[in-house]
């Protein structure tokens, strides 16, 4: 177990109605609010008319900015840190998926950075003060609600880069809210927060016996619930604990005191901002390969992992077949929530795999990964390996 | 799952050599540190000194008060929050195991208290004030470095009872600094973490297998390395394990969207304000005989920790024996760490039990528990039950 610091402030308010707190929560840092938020979808599904009426009954100020896109926009967050100086905005509110919730944490940054808040996502520039902001997240995937970590794409070169920010200040998490969404999305989602554990999971830190089996506890439950939820996303008793899942998957209170890996992340992001395909498409076409690239380094690690999470039982005399059936189990989750499973089926060019590879090494400048450190012809491996496949 | 609503704050600064930041972190708070601790096994450890280094290189001003004793007394706490009126201390810094923690949230929440700071434990007086306070842990067991709660005892009357305080600010936790720990001390911090995660585990709330995977998880690591750790605390690695989950087993985040217990922990509390035992020993007394007395009204629960936590291999035909086998096993791990397991074994006389039952209800007036509502009866079973046994 190595050394670490853990510091997670944001407070979170669970359950069933607790978007009408919203207007309490925010009266406590001040009177102008800047609501943030996608699309639209939150006007159709009324959750727009509910935030509003709690924020006029807290005699908050609103001002709106929406039209966050999925992969979101360097350029919104420009127009919303001007809009924020310029009204003075005392706190902003985001209510939305993941992009919504990174691109206001971009904005509540760059209000209080003299410099470019792209300073942030490409020097590494850390900012320890940023205004106040909260969120309702309406799409359960990538746990921004409760970390500290942002992804923007930078307009013109389509660079998709993360930067650090304080933490939400608090954040409204009501699955209700998630009843009528599209059930790919739900799919998405929970690909998604099963990544962010597998990054934790395989890892080479030794004595964290007990944060291998509280990530394995997150995993079994996301198993055992996800294609329910994916089929039915109204069976609320469900989709509140997947949701929750997806908090602490991604709160970094399941990495402690361990390395993780993200190399099948940074190759994702490279994917998605060259095709602008669902994150969670994307890692459910890598992260199977990815494992059977790297499943030698660790053969323990990965029979542990088909025993207690994917229930193998396991074949004492041959570890090896043990852990790829685990890995074909994570395979057949997949395929029951109808998730892509080759770059094919994604739409994607098996002549651009070199382009690819490249791109996640930053032109063979850096390896990625911690668990095996990749460099390009190991991850052209791994989009070979996911070429293939039924 | 039920509504929730999660808020910790604490900032845990987690492993070797971590004492040494002490001074760096406080100095952000103010220059006048009131260093409080207990019978001055830290000055023996040099532990001591090692602040005192760091309190000094940061330039803080420092006041100390010893003297905590373990069910650390109100009549300290008062001249605590004296002292720091006096002296104008800007942060309390407690450095020892959970007696000298609480007593220092008493302080710190007392010197921001118009009133007499026993409301907080008798009349349920909650402050949102409180001096800022840190922590450097030396006896993983009770939680207190990472959660709200206070225990007290009233040095006239013998009341011992809790109270809510803002977090700590900080907790630093090195479990290099429990190397030296007595065994019996190492072995009764195991027992109360355990039971902190009985009392949450053990619950009516339907819906919340998320949280019960996780509670298995850290019970499982808890067994697995327990018997270990109390035979040789100078294992780092084993150790540090064992603290974290002595930290999360009560920093309210596996007790999320579910009803918890608590009858156990209000009973030993009785018993150690009338006989002085210590905490941990007379919660291996009374947990088993509590499973034995209620496993009847969630049989299927029983199974389910039998067969996850203990390792029992489950009997279909006889779901029964399987949750028996189950509590048997707590009671052989308990054995394992050389705990007592009856009354008569912690020097209690048969005799006063209708007291002690009566004193668990206040004279009839209250039920204690959630898990099964037990009245004064109930109580006086259990400890009939407590009474027998090897």
């Amino acid at each position: 177990m190595e050394n670490f610091t853990f510091y997670n402030p944001t407070k979170i308010i669970f359950g069933r109605n607790t978007q009408h707190e919203v207007g309490q929560e925010i009266i406590k840092y001040g009177k102008k609010v800047l609501l943030h938020y996608g699309g639209g979808s939150i006007k159709k599904s009324g959750l727009y008319d509910e935030v509003m009426t709690s924020l006029k009954n807290s005699n908050l100020e609103v001002y709106e900015l929406g039209g966050v896109v999925p992969n979101p926009l360097l350029s919104l967050v420009n127009e919303g840190i001007n809009l924020c100086l310029e009204k003075q905005i005392d706190f902003i509110l985001a209510v939305g998926g993941g992009s919504v919730i990174d691109s206001a944490k971009a904005i509540a940054g760059g209000v209080k950075y003299e410099g470019d808040i792209w300073d942030c996502y490409s020097k590494g520039v850390t900012l320890s003060d940023a205004l106040p902001y909260g969120t309702i997240l309406t799409l359960p995937a990538t746990g921004t609600e409760m970390n500290f970590r942002s992804v923007i794409t930078k307009d013109d070169t389509l660079e998709k880069r993360g930067a650090s920010f304080p933490n939400p200040t608090f954040s409204i998490l009501n699955a209700e809210l998630c009843a009528t969404l599209p059930n790919y999305q739900v799919a998405n989602g929970i690909v998604d927060m099963l990544a962010h554990l597998f990054e934790r999971y395989f890892t080479n830190t030794k004595n964290v016996d007990i944060t291998d089996r509280q990530i394995e506890a997150v995993m079994k439950s996301i198993i055992e619930l996800g294609v329910d939820v994916y089929q039915d996303p109204s069976d609320y008793d469900k989709y509140a604990q997947i949701m929750w899942a997806g908090t602490i998957a991604h709160n970094y209170s399941l990495c402690v005191g361990r390395e993780t890996d993200w190399a099948t992340h940074q190759i994702e992001h490279e994917l998605s901002g060259m095709y602008n395909v669902a994150h969670g498409a994307g890692l459910a076409v890598l992260f199977p390969n990815w494992m059977k690239y790297v499943y030698h380094h660790d053969l323990d690690r990965f029979v542990q992992f088909a025993t207690r999470v994917m229930n193998v039982e396991p074949d004492f005399f041959n570890p090896e077949k043990t852990a790829l059936k685990g890995i074909e189990a994570v395979i057949t989750f997949y395929k029951k929530l109808n998730m892509p499973l080759t770059l094919k089926a994604l739409g994607i060019d098996e002549k651009r795999i070199d382009e690819l590879a490249l791109l996640s090494t930053r032109n063979n400048t850096i390896k990625q990964g911690n668990f095996v450190k990749l460099d390009t012809e190991d991850i052209k491996q791994i989009l070979l390996l996911s070429c293939a496949g039924d």
